[in-house]
Parts: structure tokens; sequence; C-alpha cells
């Protein structure tokens, strides 16, 4: 069975991964890419990548007719997927969301850190939030109501929600960690997370050669990660760093054993790890010892996940490592649509990425 | 139909990629891998992009039962090839050798370029060379071998003769190029083209932000471009650069116009690329005023053309844009598996490029 | 003795490295840095190198006392510097030009190819081309009439003039050269030589990991290189391709030898070569058998030349190393400003580039 | 006056620095750069950023007239250093070691990381440490005692410990942390880092394209931060990361605010920084609201501090910038040995970063 797919913003980065990873998957059709600045282009000429393999061409919103799709993704910046969002969902399209407005279940904690009030606080209620491997009932719940007929929303999770969720999920579940201390995570993204805007920040000669840490104490992925985790308000101190290398994202998760948690030996530890992720197979513990790498897992969906403890400090230290287009943002999507529309969630993302 | 599917020396970059690319072919099946360096280590410790993707480990080339191999691809410098070659081709198995041991036509050529002297002459005879687009009728007629019963032996291009090839042969083919003159290619390669082996030029703080030029006039690919695209001895003058990225090769051809030839519209000469590629799944002419990138091919086994018209100087300026390991290694191996298998000659070869 | 430095278009990339050089500088002053965008942020807040090294702030055109200097460096676009030259030089200030507008001897050339009338062909009869290695003798001259207290104007050279012109120079004046033939030239330049404007050529994800040719045929380099050489009209095939490094230009430049030149060995080729630069500061011949790196000149002012020789096509081979914003733009600049003003012409050019 | 300098180890990365800075030191002369494996070759033949600067070749240490030196800097692997610094001391050589054998004060803790005994117990209570804006009184003691012509040893600190250091210090020493808690820091630096060994690690294929973690909980930095710090053993979490870039080290370091200390403003923060850095001509604190870059230090030996603060958690966040090769290592040394030798510390220092 084949599905027909939408992208709204598909000339984005996010939205044309979105493209080659549905004109590379079984069961998804691609029925149209929007881009009101790119309408008419063909996506092989803005993006030569594609040169040869599809002659598609960029429609506007308006004109792409997507209520005929079986599911949208949008992949546009925030307020605008809370513009048309509700639109579609009436329409009967089941809506796969990359952007972060229907990601935080709170309207007000959406408000003060984006700046403007949310507009559809009731389709927040029903929002399955997009992280499968640790938030999958609520994707089994949207595929339920799916199967029913029901058109359903989706908010994926961010690229550094994904990445430092994966390092610190299995430890928190297991009651590993102190629940009143400070968890300190330091991340580390390549430039493809700064957007397709040309800008000082995103200019080869400004990006390249050079490490920062940017948004320190301000960045907007932080509400989101302290929600997924279940972490208090306020004691996430994140700090995401730009390294000048195109796709791939590594977390540092500095986690706090609870007082009364015996300490875990490495392999111990390690063995947690592995069997909470012993049914997701697009994210792999390495094992005892290693630590990802990034680009281990560029240009797929997958991710890797290593841990170390530190006695002395009574520390685990979680690492995560994904392809922030790809697991982050373009890749978790489809999984998501997988799952919702009952495929393998696998399905059009085995993918390896180029061992060298 | 599945074929069993070994590789010698599997722990090099065109090695390694073959078992990526093998891992996800659909009619070939990843039998063994070896490495005598690395026998009894998973892939994955030493490539960690299979991590969570295959268990499969090296093995010894001794206890690889390569025997029981419908095709046997030769990832291994020259001379390894011809010692393996012969036996393996005895045994009854197809070879695909990535090697230069095998694309001479002449072994006193091979002689004179690689300081040795050629030791499988006989078996020369019956090789069939491996750039489909250029020598698809060598394949052809070993694909009609190999459906007959035979054990066929191809050997593949080399990596700037397959840029650079594909870049001249349409015009040469098509009578445009003066034969007494001399061409120039200028090429640039990603430092995977310099292998696996860590040297001074492969440390990444000599070869990050840095160009050069190496190998002027000596470059061991010469004879071979000159043989395919039946230049006279000695009016090729080959300069091959080093970038700084992982995959990519870029080859600039300019070639001379004949003096009887009409000076040919960019139009013109563009329509005479795109019908001689016609058919070829893998290599796609870009439109008039469109160069090639190599970013666009990266991680593929395709190949992007491009080509401007000179007026003042009667010079074709053609170029071509593969990723070395791609369409220039073990992509290119692969596809002319396919042919003589009597496959789609772009099974397990669909991928796109990531678009960014 | 120290001299009032002034820069018009001080935070474009070539203007701002003019202001690290001048900063550093012996006998230059550095009195004021121009740019109507950034007037009044400091110098430290656009390009924090400068953070604990001057609290110099950018300042308008307008207000910028450039009547007080002695000398004005021009970084902006072609036009801009036929717009302010004229007034400046009327003033009293030695002008120094890094824009295409006065490099051009003919001003229908210049009308031909930037597509635009050339305002100041009077002024443009003084103009001391500016590649101080090869056009030495009309910075002589001007440097004599600014002894004598005149006001001179240099237009410098371009940057992928400037690495070819070394390169090629002294197998032309050495009358090598086959003054029929076509010479063909193929250089790569890091992404600095794109400007500082955030374009999607620029974006680091765009730039990254690819190599592309752009501009065949058609640069603006183009006449400038034939008009410093000497070349005929249309008689360089000329391509530059963009690579992914910060700073670093290579040129590959094909010589055909002259029908009635001896084949010079290669050691007597790099002799002429050593004896051509002998009292060159700034430009270095490599040993026979050495190629030039980008790396070993970025960051500064230097170039390195090599030399091949291809016997059976009787082609030299002669490749240019340069920082395309040292050598190729504000470190030439400094040099020609040197040589009018009297000062040793490496005077504050003595850095060496970092080894690794 | 000028001081007769010799370099061992001379052909790593740190020792050719070394060589590069001495040569454009205005009173430091360069008599002896030993290396027994490239003993004869000139540096301008392994490393050609010096082509055309200096003729001077390796020595072998044997041969080198180290006696004659006045300083001699030691870039030696450790273990290494313990072997020639008391003879060099006893010749009456001031010696600068940038190896790890002279940091730590306790030689048990040096045997407990680094597996080796220290074999120079006694020199060890002489050594002055080489981190001159932290641990400045040790060197204006060794300057004295310098001074009245004893012949001193000091021991440089590491990079990480450099950044981090400089980073914390200030609000260590002013009070603001808590003395009980854990200090996280999460460095990333570039692969020169890494050294000059040819190895998988720093194969540009594998490190270009990637971010990982390295040595959690176990990098030998580890005690030397805490000994600087005064912070208890085993307090610290140190996550070293390495990305793809040649130089360039940041720092990010999460303080915990003492219980008893007021919250402050990131204002009065950066005020405390400010003038704890008054007098530190290569250290500058950037201004309220800046991040540090690593490029805006990459080539020379300052760094770049900024502070933020996270009132919820009651962190603080400072994050230190700094050339790992530079002010990391090589221009480290440079500065102590001019505080020793009583010149100004920035002597030879002076090089601004390529803005861009």
């Amino acid at each position: 069975m084949t599905y027909k797919a939408g992208i709204v913003g598909a000339a984005g980065f996010a939205g044309i991964e979105l493209a080659r990873l549905i004109a590379g998957h079984p069961h998804f059709e691609l029925a149209a890419a929007t881009s009101d600045a790119l309408a008419g282009t063909p996506l092989a000429s803005a993006y030569p990548a594609f040169a040869g393999v599809t002659d598609l061409a960029f429609s506007t919103h308006a004109e792409a007719n997507l209520a005929a799709c079986d599911v949208v993704f949008l992949a546009v910046p925030h307020t605008a997927a809370l513009a048309v969002a509700p639109g579609l969902i009436e329409q009967g399209a089941t809506v796969v969301d990359l952007s972060a407005d229907f990601r935080l279940k709170d309207p007000s904690v959406y408000e003060q850190w984006y700046k403007t009030p949310h507009t559809a606080p009731d389709l927040l209620k029903q929002v399955a939030f997009g992280l499968p491997e640790v938030t999958g009932a609520e994707l089994a719940q949207a595929a339920a109501r799916h199967a029913a007929g029901e058109a359903v929303l989706v908010g994926c999770a961010g690229c550094y929600p994904t990445a430092t969720s994966l390092a610190a999920a299995p430890a928190i579940r297991a009651g590993l960690v102190d629940a009143s201390a400070t968890v300190v995570v330091d991340a580390v993204s390549g430039v493809t997370g700064a957007g397709k805007k040309a800008t000082e920040r995103t200019h080869f000669c400004f990006a390249n050669e050079n490490v920062e840490a940017y948004g320190v104490g301000t960045h907007r992925h932080t509400p989101e990660i302290e929600q997924i985790l279940g972490l208090r308000t306020g004691s996430l101190v994140f700090t995401p760093h730009l390294a000048p290398l195109n796709r791939g994202l590594l977390s540092t998760v500095n986690l706090p054993l609870a007082p009364d948690a015996p300490l875990p030996s490495v392999a111990e530890l390690n063995e947690i790890y592995q069997r909470f992720y012993e049914n997701a197979p697009l994210v792999t513990v390495l094992p005892t010892g290693t630590l990802p790498k990034t680009a281990s897992v560029a240009g797929t969906a997958r991710a890797h996940v290593g841990v170390a403890v530190h006695e002395a400090a009574r520390m685990i230290i979680a690492i995560g490592a994904i392809d922030n287009i790809g697991k982050g943002a373009a890749g978790q999507a489809v999984q998501c649509a997988n799952i919702v529309f009952g495929l393998p969630e696998e399905a059009g993302l085995n993918a390896v990425s180029t061992p060298v």
C-alpha cells in the first residue's frame, strides 16, 4: 500500500531531506513539496543531488493539493505550523510537524520561550510527541486512532532534545538519577542545525575552523528536554555549541546519581541501556568502553548511545550521537509517520552511513 | 535470486564501502569480508557505521570460503589482485577487480607504470573493462559469457579515469576533438582517494585547509585514461590535486576542438552529451549552464557531467563529478557485477546523495 | 617614520585583513576604517580577533578624515573605487586600490568584462599595476613620483591573476612559451574568495565537502591575466574552482613550450625560476620535485611556486600557491604601499604561516 | 639583548610552532631544533611554511649544542622530559617543559595517572608552574631566581587545563564557587591536539565531519586542572571532545555557585573577570553577552573568556577559548620564558588571528 505524502516547507534543510527520504520510501509517495519562494523550480535545480532522480518541482502552498495527501509533513518555522496544522487535520490529513509548535504540552511554556501565544491549545491536547523510543506510548495511541480513521497530529522532538533524551532516558527511567540535582548537558551540532538561511553564522568562513557555544541558558530546546525527561523546571543547564561539520549532533549528558542508588559499573549501566533499546531498530547502544561518533550516523535516522561512570563524582556521563537532520528531524518524522500508519518503524530508513 | 558475494580487502576504504553497498543490495548477500590485519574484528568495531546493522566480522583471506562465492570483489593494492584473481577464476567465481592489475590492456604499459611485471598476461586478454557507460560492449560480452556459465573477470576503472572519461567520451566519440592535440586534465580528489593508511598526507592537520597538486606527469592513471579515450600516448597532461573533503572527485577536461569541426554551441554540445548518456541510469548530464558539484553525488554511484565551450580558444571544457569511493570504486564495481549477473545496472545503487 | 593609513571598505574580507596588517605594521598607522553598514561598531565586535587588540570602530565614509591620510586602501567592489579614487588623489593621498577598477589598461576591455563604462580613463594612464614581482617597473616609477611629492595610484592585481602570473611569468619572460598556443589554467580558491556576503554559495553547508568549477570562460580575471602575461586575447582558457577551505589559492598553469625552445629539464627550469625571484622576499620557488601547498602560505603575503615538465607533450606545468586574501589581496596591497613609500617591500609582512 | 634558544623535539606540532615563534621573537634566537627522526632535514622540507624563511635543519639531540643555550624548550612526550631536564638544568640552561612531567606537584599523582614513577621528585619542588595569569607568583619567583643567575625549570600547563583554568579561576578565586560541589567541564579540541603521529584518530577521513568524546573520566589533564584550581580530588567531571578543525580549544566550565554567594548578574560577573585579567595582555574577557570563538584566537597565544549565569540552577557557565598549540602549548611556553627572562610577557606574541 502506498500513501500520498506532502511536505510543507520542502526547500529548507529538513524539508528537502524529507523529500529525499520519501523518494526512497517503499510506502510513501511524494505528492507535493511546497516552497512559496521556489515555486516552479525543480527540486533538482535547487538541490542538484536530485538531478536525474526526480523531475518534481516545488509548488506554492496555495496550489499544492495537500487535501489529497494522507500525511503532511510540516518543515516550517515555529508559528507557521500553528497556522496550517488545524486546517489540514480538519481536512483529514495526518500531520507530522517538525517545528516547535506542538512539542510543549503547556501552552504557557510555549508562550514564555517562543514569545508568542499558542493559538491552538485544544489541538495540543491530542498531539502525540514524536520521539518513538522515549514517548512511544503516545505514538501507539496515535496509531490506534489513525487505524480508526482519525487524522492525528505528531509533534516531533527537536534535534538537541532527541540526542539528549536518547542518552538520558534509560538512566532516568531506571531511577538512577538524582531528581533534586542539576543536569548539565553540553551538546555540539553541525551547521545544518543553523538552517538554510545564509547568515554570518552560517557563512563558511566564519563557521569553518571554529567552535563556539551559543544560547547559553536561553536555548528553546531547554524546556522541551525538561519535559521529555521529567526534569524539574530550571534544573537543566544546557549549552549548545556549533562545530564545523554539516550533519551531526553529539550530546554529552552529565547525570548525578541518586543518593540512594548503588554505583553501577559501566557494564551494568550499559546492560540497562541495552535492555531499554532492545526493540528499537534505529538506536544502538555501543559496547562498554566505546563512545559514539557523529560520523557513524550521518545521513541516517539512526542514533548511537554510549555511557561512562565517574565513580568519585557519582556521575553518569551518557552520550548520544545523531544526524541532526536525520534522526534529529526528517528521519524521525518519517519514523513517526511509519508508526502512525502501522508500518515497520524503520521502513525507508534502512540506510547505513558511509563508513568513511 | 540472491548471489553470494565476497570482498577481499574489505577493511580498506573501497572494500568497506563495498560491504555497505552489498549489505543493502537486493540480489547480493555478503558472505565473506577478508582482512588479514583485522581478522576476527567485527566490521562494526572497525567502522561503527555498521553498529546495529551487521554482526559480520572480518576473516582472514585463507579462512574465507571464497570458493563458495558467486562473485568476489578484489579491493586490494595492485599486484595483490594479480596474485589471487587467477585462482578465483579457476574456482569458478566471477571476479570484479578494483585494483589497477587488470585495467591496462598492454602488459608492457603495466610494467612501465607499475614497475613490476604483469604475471597474468593471458587472463588480461579476457578482462572486461569496468566503466559501463564507456566500455559497455566489453561488459555485455562478459555478461553473455557469464550467462553461459563462464567465470568472468572485470577490471574496474580507476577513480580519476572514471570522472575524466565520463566527461570526455561523448565529445571524443562524436569526433569533435583534435586527435593530434594535447588534452589537459586537472582533477581534484577528496582525501579518501589517498587511502586508509595513516600517513602525513592523510593526517587531518596536513590535509585540512590545504589544496595541492601531486604526481604531475607521473600519476599512474595517465595511461589508463589514454587507453579508455583512445588518446595518443603522451598526449594527456594530467594533474591530480588533493582538497580537504572526504569523498568527491571533480575532473576538468580541456578538449581542443578538431580543426574541421564546426564550433558547437553549448546547447548543441549538451544535446550530444544528453544523447550519449540517455540510457545510463547513473550518469546525469546537467542542464546547459549548470556545472557539477561533487557534493551532489557524494555517497552514491552516480556521476554528474557538465560542459562549456570556449569559443576563442576552440576548446570544450567538460567536467565530471563523482564520489571517488562510489562511482570511482565500490559503486562502479557493484554496477559492473550487476551487468555481468544480468541485473538492472543500478540495482542496490539507488541511493540519492544527502541534498545538504 | 609613520604614515597615516585609511581603509575604505574595511568590513569586507580584504579590508579587515588590511586592518590586521596595518595594525602590526612598523610604519603605517591605522587612522580610519570605513564601513557605512557597520559605522560605530568596534572592529572587535564585528571581528573578535581584534578583541583586546584595538578599540577602533568603523566610521562612515563621509565622516572618515581620509584627507588626512598619507595612503588610502580601497577594498571596495568594482565601480566604487572609480567613484572615490579621483577625489582622494586630488586631495593628495596615495591610493592603493584592491578592486578591479584600475587593473585593465584598456578601458574598453574593462567595459566589455564589467558591463559598465570606465569613468576615469585619464587616471588609468598613470596607474601602477600592483604585482611587484612581475610589474615592478611600474611600481618603481610610482615610488619615484611619490618621492617627488606626487600622489600615486596603484591598481592591485586580483587573486587568480597573482597566483597564475607568479607561476607563469618566469617561463614566459624566458621565451619558453609558445605565443600562438592556448594556455590552460585551472585554479582552486578557498571560500574567502567569494566574499563576505552570506549567499548560498558561501553557506557552510553548501561549500563544505564540495568542489566545483564556476565561471568557465567568463571569469573577469581572464583579461587581467592575459594583460599581465602578454597573452593573446582569447588564448587563455581559465577555469576557477571552489574548494572547502577558508584561505588559499592554487593555480595550475599549463604552458606549451615554444616550438623552437629546447626541452628544459625540471632542474634547469627550476633554476630559471629561482633566478627570476632571487630578489623577491615574498616569493619562494620550491626545490625541484616539490610542489606548493596553499596551507604553507595561508595567513601571509608569501607565495610559493613549483614547476614540472611534461616531456611528451612539451608542456611546462607551473603551480603557484598564495593566500587569496594575503598575497592575493591585502598583503599585496601593503607590499605595493611599502614600495611606493620607499620602505622594505616586506615591511609588516614577515609573518610565517602556522606550520600546521 | 638576544638569548640563545633550543627546542628539543622540534618536529612535533608544539615544537615546530615554537620554532615559528622563536624565529619571529625579538629577543630569542633559534640555536638548535632537535629531532632524532628528522636530523639533517631542513625545517622547510618537513614544514614548507618555513620555505624562504630559514635554512635551519633539525639536528639530533646528541649533536645539538644545548649547553650553549640560555633556554631550552622541551616539546617531548612525557617521561622524555624527565630524562633530559635534570642534565640541562645542571648545565645552567633554563628549561621550559611543555610535557606533563613537571606539572603535577605530587609525584604520586603523576605515577597514578601516567603509570610510571616520577624520577626527579627533588626537581619537582623547584618547578614554576607555567600558566602566567593564574600561577604568576611561581613564575615571578622563578624570574627572581633567574635574575640571580640560577637556571630555572618551568612546567607549562597543558592545553585543556589552560583554557579551563582561565575560564574558571576568576570565579573560584572570588569565592563564588561551591567547594563541595562537582564541576562539570566539557571541552572541544581541534585535531592538532592529538599530535603529529599519523593514526586512525588523526586520519583526515575519520576526523573530518565528526565530533566525538574521548577519555571520559580518564583524561590525564584531570588532576592537573584540579591542582590549578584547588578543586577536591574527584570533584571534576571532565569530558574532552574532538572536532574537525586544526587549531582551537573551547572549554565550557559549569561552576555551581557557593550556597552563601549572592547570585551575581552577568554584568557583575563579567566585571569580576575583567578585573582579574586587567593586567593580562594575552587574555581578553569578552563583553557581557558575547561568547568566545576559537577562530578568534587561532594561530596566537591569546585567550578569550566569556561568562554566563544560569539563575534557576545557580550555575556560572564560564567559557575559555584558546589555540591549543598557541596559548595551550608553544605560545604559553614563550610567554613563560619571557617572564623568566624579564622581558615583556607578550614579547614575540603580538600576532593577531586572521579575522576570517
